[in-house]
């Protein structure tokens, strides 16, 4: 096959890497999944940039950590200079389309400040996207909500209300036909308000099946990357029978927590623990009601790429697209004492990713495993380099923190980063604010390798995970003294990590070239530190006898 | 006297911290400049962000870290959403003028791409100054400084030709009337081919004061920030008579070096050492040529600010008007092997900063010194202070970096920072990228309090200096055994200045509090972890029932 013209970016939201059964789910099979994962590379040390949807969606969409785009919690605005997938994909005559969510928020007030025309500014709150479909999953207001297309939609199949996104999508029904709002945990169990044809997945996949049936029949044939961005498994946790009553605690895998991991635990990490969430899945009961919806969204999820691909086969578009399937963060359930997701355990910052590229470059890897650690910001330049039929990435962006997948797909020979990093601002988190630690305080950095996790934090222990030999991550060796010298290396090694270039914005290599490591700079006059025109290197000297 | 209501900002171009007599010269006297401190607050352990004229005027004049606004280099442009000087002071009512230098470089690529209008461009253009008169310098070129004000105005004094600002100037002429071209050392200790009240610094001194003057005397009475950003002494090095005759080499401070420096030096040092500026300054001729024109300019500066103060005596402005001087960095002249500056020694990195403050708050300090470190960075908090009236830099700025010096010079009680941060992006510098070191590797931070000076590099060994026991810092312990200790507490230091929340630039503590730490999310509807209403914490419940 020829390379992949266009791309299909899917990405599920809140779904833990090992909740498919190609990464090794014992009950929850996702044999739609898993044979995309046969066609193409299973990453197995993939990881988010922080386990939070906002901040997380903002590395991706940026292709930079944290600490470079700013975007760094839930609700941050992107600063309205950083570039986006628009900015990188658009150039390269690659549209950029929208189905689904980007947690994505402009800054309102640089807009205004700096005069920002309509259109440009139209164009940075979609992040850069044609936004074929929107829909960030949180619609809790009906007056808000009134006009959501989806809404609209649901109200054309004959839903009532202002917001049924809320009352039938996002609430369920027990047999006596009472109603329970999806925002609580009670309902979790009983099937949702709503036709399984209906429901939000099925109707987001069916936007971008129709947008890419609309992109085929154009004259234009534009190549286009489509980010199929999926609200679930992520909560209000409901779903559509029959999805809700799929699956019992038999079928669950066992919480992965200690009673040792409290005593002692690191301060934040005691703090999460304390968080609402946390204290609501450390009970039983609410895991058997709340686990079956999610697993069973998650099975929606694996039939309705069933559908999607089975369509993109008719259309042909399996021999020229790139499809990447992954997830924003993952969801602690109850392991290690937490709930949702925003620390730093596998459980959360971890994601299945696989990516499946038509290309017979890459024929070589289909149906691997690839262990070395990658991070979800190495996906803006693998795009980058399809939409330039090319390596350019790396070179030319300099605004770019991630390197191109495409020499792992394509099993060629590459210097390849040793470890991912994971950052975390917890400036908004209650637990950890309670402690007495400033906004400026509250900001902490994982990096992980094959080998060890370590965990920094502004003046505080660091935390250390034995990967290899508590794959559970159940010991925290922060403060074990035999472990000294290995927290050392990776202590230099963050701190390299932090000693680095990325913070020049606005001057790439020619650049550099130019202003400093050539002699253009004598050639132009500014003349340092030599004593007469003799002393001149002989080119400076050459090009002012000619001026 | 009342509270300052204006500012005037004086900082001078490479003037070394110890090239004033109230640092302690002992032959340079320079005794404007002495009164001042003896009528403000001399502090002793300045740093500039960067020890490079443009990454430390935009450190300056932004407020934040090389790390935090990334113009890391000379001509770096500035991020286009960056704040400036007059973005935090003009909205106080404070006007923002400029006469001399800035180095700012706007980002034409992403104003274009933004399509910013033409007046918020010209803003940005000249970092948020009205541009009285601007001057960086660097004219070698005729052709391009043909119309610049200064030489403009040379021409009206009866200078001929298209660039006397390089003909006259910044060149000399010997007793037999030969011309030497200022950008050259040969011709330094010649005088200037120009009357000395029309050379560079009076004429940029009387612009300041003519704007002054017509402040005072406008009905409007706002008050002002005036940026008195003198070009000297920076090269080209050449004084104008009497100033280049005054010093000989029994008035210079003995070159602080040592043949151990160059034993084991670290790879980065040693680079630097390679460069042609430090190997001219090597040479003890030419520093016997250049050190006196160096410090004849410094003493012209010190007699040109004895008549601006008189001035502003003379026009009641010493009774309203805080007064800065500071510098940019300072100059090796051959100290540790190097010439210019663009290294983390004292004589580089450190700078004289003296503020004399009118307001009864600061009697208590007159003519003290201060030993704690701050950073030229904390320049802005106090300005936007003085400008409000009151102190709001530090709680309503979340793009600051610095902190405000005004509770040091009101003698107040502070919690202050443990230590001053000077970064150097050397992807622009030959030496060390000749050592294979990539664009992204080439970044160093210095970090130093009382006691010592750490300096830490991408993946390379640190350096480190004992302030207290080798002030001299002809010992470098960044491989000595002893040191393990303290090098690891430093390392621990550095590594929670980059774990910080200063990467958060668009949202303030209010907004956090908005987004997650209230209960302002459960009250809009968005409930997560909760079994039901009554989970609910009680002001929710009530805020419900009342919706």
């Amino acid at each position: 096959m020829p390379d992949a013209k266009n791309i299909l970016f899917i990405m599920s939201d809140q779904l833990r890497w090992d909740y498919l059964s190609c990464y090794g789910h014992p009950h929850l099979h996702t044999p739609n999944i898993d044979r995309l994962a046969e066609r193409g590379v299973r990453f197995d040390r993939a990881y988010v940039q922080s386990p939070i949807c906002g901040p997380a969606r903002a590395s991706v969409l940026t292709g930079r950590y944290l600490s470079s785009n700013g975007a760094s919690t839930n609700f941050a605005p992107l600063r309205v200079d950083e570039l986006n997938i628009g900015d990188y994909l658009n150039p390269l005559g690659m549209r950029t389309v929208l189905t689904g969510k980007t947690h994505m928020v402009p800054y309102i007030k640089d807009l205004d400040r700096l005069g920002i025309s309509a259109e440009q500014r139209k164009y940075i709150a979609e992040g850069g996207f044609e936004a074929e479909f929107r829909d960030d999953g949180l619609h809790p207001s009906a007056e808000r909500s009134k006009n959501h297309h989806y809404n609209v939609w649901l109200r054309e199949q004959g839903y009532e209300g202002d917001n049924p996104w809320n009352t039938h999508a996002n609430s369920s029904v027990d047999d006596a036909g009472n109603i329970y709002d999806g925002w609580f945990l009670e309902g979790a169990k009983f099937p949702a308000n709503i036709k399984e044809e209906h429901s939000e997945t099925p109707y987001t996949v069916m936007r971008a099946m129709e947008f890419m049936k609309e992109a085929s029949a154009s004259q234009s044939a534009e190549p286009w990357c489509l980010h199929l961005s999926l609200i679930k498994p992520h909560w209000p946790i409901i779903a559509p029978a029959p999805y809700n009553d799929m699956y019992s605690e038999k079928d669950f895998i066992a919480v992965n927590k200690s009673e040792a991991e409290k005593e002692n635990a690191h301060p934040v990490f005691e703090a999460f623990m304390g968080h609402k969430d946390s204290t609501t899945y450390a009970d039983d009961t609410i895991r058997e009601h709340a686990l079956p919806a999610y697993m069973g969204l998650i099975k929606q999820i694996d039939d309705q790429m069933g559908k999607l691909f089975a369509f993109m086969e008719e259309q042909g578009l399996m021999d020229n697209t790139m499809i990447v399937f992954t997830s924003d963060h993952g969801d602690y359930f109850g392991d290690h004492h937490l709930g949702e997701k925003d620390f730093f355990h596998d459980c959360s910052a971890k994601v299945p990713l696989i990516i499946y590229d038509p290309s017979d470059a890459a024929n070589a890897t289909r149906g691997t495993v690839e262990a070395r650690p990658v991070e979800l910001i190495d996906l803006i330049p693998t795009f980058v380099d399809i939409a330039a039929g090319k390596a350019v990435a790396s070179d030319k962006n300099i605004r770019l923190d991630g390197m191109s997948l495409l020499p792992l797909i394509h099993n060629q020979d590459v210097k390849w980063k040793d470890f991912a990093v994971c950052e975390i601002d917890f400036a908004d988190r209650r637990g950890p604010r309670a402690m007495g630690l400033s906004s400026h305080e509250s900001w902490s950095v994982m990096l992980a390798d094959e080998h060890y996790k370590y965990i920094a934090f502004h003046n505080l222990r660091p935390m250390l995970f034995d990967l290899k030999n508590d794959p559970m991550e159940l010991t925290d060796l922060g403060e074990h003294p035999d472990f000294a010298d290995i927290r050392n290396q990776y202590k230099d090694k963050l701190l390299s990590w932090f000693i680095s270039g990325r913070w020049r914005t606005t001057m790439d290599d020619s650049d550099l070239e130019r202003v400093g490591l050539g002699v253009n700079r004598e050639k132009k006059g500014v003349i340092i530190g030599y004593w007469d025109e003799a002393d001149l290197p002989a080119e400076v000297q050459e090009h002012r006898k000619l001026n």
